[in-house]
């Protein structure tokens, strides 16, 4: 690693920041970012930056960086675009390593800017200061207690590295990772990406022991032939799922007026993932759920589904949506049907999909998964069992004459949980991953995080991620792909 | 109507009940259902048929249907299949008027299961009964407070009919409509179809002045000239929302074995959608969205969407989303763009998404929207709002040094919602319709539900809505379409 991305450690783990534009004017950027410092608990020291004020929310302000009297590891910036750049000197003057620019105005507004932006590379390089942005959201870094950044909102950390070129889809980024019972390692919103780009992140992340899942948003890519050849090298350690921005003329538009970016194509940036073993995904909701997919779970060493489900109507979706992936819904032998058929009753339809059929007996649902993964003949397993929804107001009784059986729904929901741990061991045995969708409490049991698996609300989800899954351990196994399909 | 769908009130609001199998063994469909038509507060008689018991919940039960001293208008079977076929002529006897057989082990067996289900249907056509099922979940009528079905779940009434071949499928759908904020007319778990099909159910729901949108799940046609010829009638007056199962070799061989349904190929049930006005869904989690989106909502008169969004990553996924489903987004006139400009900072960059450029003025958005629709350049406004997400947990600062910023967004989002009266307002004043994506409470102040909106939670469910209502306006039409993608 060169020493240059060896030093976005200043970033993440600064030991003092300098807050210029730091301020307690209600809406501003300098107030709502330095206050989510705070809040956040960030136990480095804190410098604002404010020719106006004496203090900031109880913090010593100080006129300008130059003034502050110690080391200052990190720059945070949220004034207009020309102070940014007026105020780079003192920053190199005072030897700052890192500045975050959260002010916009910079390429993305054409004309004269794009020269204001060279002009602040320069100064930043000149000095060997690192920069994020300008127009970026912040950064966060919670095993750290950094929160560098504008939404308050403080996810819990975790093993995903998160790089966004736009802010607001990190938030959804990251809320599908901690919907998932997940956290964050670091994330950073690359805005402009003026000097550190996101293939500097990515380096950087794949050296990174806390992180495990690399998760991006982006919206074009500068520099195609070295972008594709560092990021083979990520992907050969870790996966890379990435959302592409800007894919048609109408997002390509929109794309350069947000971040001023260089936009690649649907069909080039397809090929570039293919070539690189990045997973692509398409939809910015389900991003995080497909990251989260890879963690504490073996890839599946092929596209063989089994797929357990309590009603028959979900395995033909199932089905269906498998066969779209270009995963294949397994041909069980007549001897694993015989040994699933010795738990079934007799109105059971042998086949896969298997079909609990209405059956209320949970205790043969993990002797059927173990079968399955027992097999040979399957390479993963869906499990899908939905139970009546537990909606506000939809599991009140209308009348108070009946047995109240949303309290055996609980029950079964949590003698559910007792299977977890089993499943959890017997999926790392053999190697098979386990897929559940479900909406009673599978993991109810479960309090290690290490031993935390995702559990979808979606079969389509699910489906996606095990196509992800299969489509990763093919890349890294060099095993040819014909069916584009997948994934 | 002929008599023997408009026979199909006997159905939906019968005057009293024989319950063929209700009992009080614990895990039995007959205790389950028996019990959900007692919790859901059914106002009308109820008699339990078992011979083995003189009273089931506290209902005096008969030995036989016959034993019944009064008016049956409806039978529920949950006793093995060859009793149910010997049950019918006690049913005839008393004149029941129509059966719902939950109970499975027809048809979908094979075998000589296909002649038992043949014997039923000769009985029950022979003596005028009308019969749901065989191998159906149940049926709902919240108006009527008839929750006689398998799940332990009370949606409350709406204007959504559902028609589900499989009873899983149809709670996912009823989820969808009421997490929307919308309720269910009535609910049919339709089975193996022996007697009466889905577009009988259809027809009768074209009729009902309760329902507004028809939501289905289907898995097979049976006689396609003549489901088309009716669907027609049927879409002619109400969107049709369909989801369909068993489009794949794999998902047919499922479908096969749990309704024994004749399941039509991907691309003729496509061409049966496009033909007939069908708006075919492809997600059973999504389904319920798409159809509560046409409730309150005028259609849009076009493909044009102008994309309001509060975020930059936001809007350019908004354009790619729009752009693949055959939308466009909008080209807006400099003179619209301008009076734009005039309620945006110095640095917007003016376009279509019109980017709010993480302006915390909650103050412009409504007159924003109110230039878009005036405009005469776009069909539809889409609305993207996202805060930070409010996860448990996540919302809590780390450290009490700082200002509780949560509070701040609660204060803005309920600011928000003032907006909401007057842009419906204006909605139906200029037939422009609006699709709100957005985690704030933009609907807090409605209390009315004939003004309530279906809310967006993601851009991908929120352009999927725009499309299907523009393919249904089209065909409503005549309009042409030559882009397969669009919806």
């Amino acid at each position: 690693m060169e020493d240059r991305i060896k030093n976005l450690d200043y970033l993440f783990h600064p030991r003092s920041i300098a807050f210029v534009g730091a301020t307690e004017a209600i809406g501003k950027w300098g107030l709502i970012i330095f206050n989510n410092l705070i809040s956040g608990g960030y136990e480095g020291k804190l410098y604002p930056v404010n020719p106006g004020r004496a203090s900031v929310l109880g913090f010593q302000a100080y006129p300008s960086v130059r003034d502050i009297p110690n080391e200052v590891d990190l720059a945070v910036f949220t004034v207009p675009a020309r102070q940014v750049v007026a105020t780079m000197d003192d920053c190199l003057a005072r030897g700052v390593k890192a500045g975050v620019v959260i002010s916009a105005g910079f390429k993305e507004m054409g004309g004269e800017y794009i020269a204001l932006e060279a002009e602040l590379l320069a100064k930043a390089r000149g000095g060997g200061m690192l920069l994020v942005g300008p127009n970026s959201q912040g950064i966060c870094c919670p095993r750290h207690k950094l929160y560098s950044w504008m939404p308050f909102f403080f996810p819990p950390p975790g093993n995903i590295g998160v790089v966004s070129q736009s802010g607001n889809i990190q938030n959804i980024l990251i809320s599908g990772v901690v919907n998932s019972g997940f956290g964050v390692a670091k994330a950073v919103s690359s805005g402009n990406e003026v000097d550190l780009r996101k293939d500097d992140y990515f380096e950087y992340y794949a050296h990174d022991p806390t992180i495990e899942v690399i998760l991006s948003y982006l919206e074009g890519i500068t520099d195609g032939r070295r972008f594709i050849e560092r990021i083979r090298a990520v992907t050969k350690e870790k996966p890379v799922i990435i959302l592409q921005g800007g894919r048609t003329q109408s997002g390509v538009a929109a794309a350069t007026s947000h971040t001023g970016a260089l936009a690649v194509s649907d069909q080039l940036f397809k090929s570039v993932c293919k070539q690189s073993g990045i997973t692509q995904v398409w939809s910015v909701d389900e991003a995080g759920i497909i990251a989260t997919s890879f963690l504490n779970r073996p890839l599946p060493r092929g596209r063989r589904v089994g797929i357990v489900t309590g009603g028959g109507g979900l395995g033909v979706i199932a089905a269906d949506v498998c066969t779209d992936l270009g995963l294949e819904v397994a041909r069980l032998s007549p001897e694993t049907l015989n040994r699933i058929s010795k738990l079934m009753p007799n109105w059971w339809v042998p086949g896969n999909p298997v079909d609990l059929v209405a059956g209320l007996r949970f205790d043969t649902i993990s002797p059927i998964i173990e079968i399955l993964m027992k097999s040979g003949e399957i390479d993963s397993v869906m499990f899908i069992f939905i139970g009546p929804p537990d909606i506000e107001g939809t599991r009140t009784p209308r009348s108070d004459k009946g047995i109240d059986l949303g309290k055996m729904w609980d029950v079964m929901s949590k003698q559910f949980g007792n299977y977890a741990d089993a499943l959890f061991d017997l999926m790392h045995g053999l190697k098979i991953p386990l897929y559940p969708v479900t909406n009673h409490k599978f993991d109810e049991n479960i309090q290690d995080r290490n031993r935390h698996l995702v559990i979808y609300s979606t079969i389509d989800s699910a489906c996606r991620a095990i196509g992800a899954m299969v489509r990763y351990h093919e890349y890294r196994e060099g095993i040819k792909q014909d069916n584009d399909a997948i994934g």
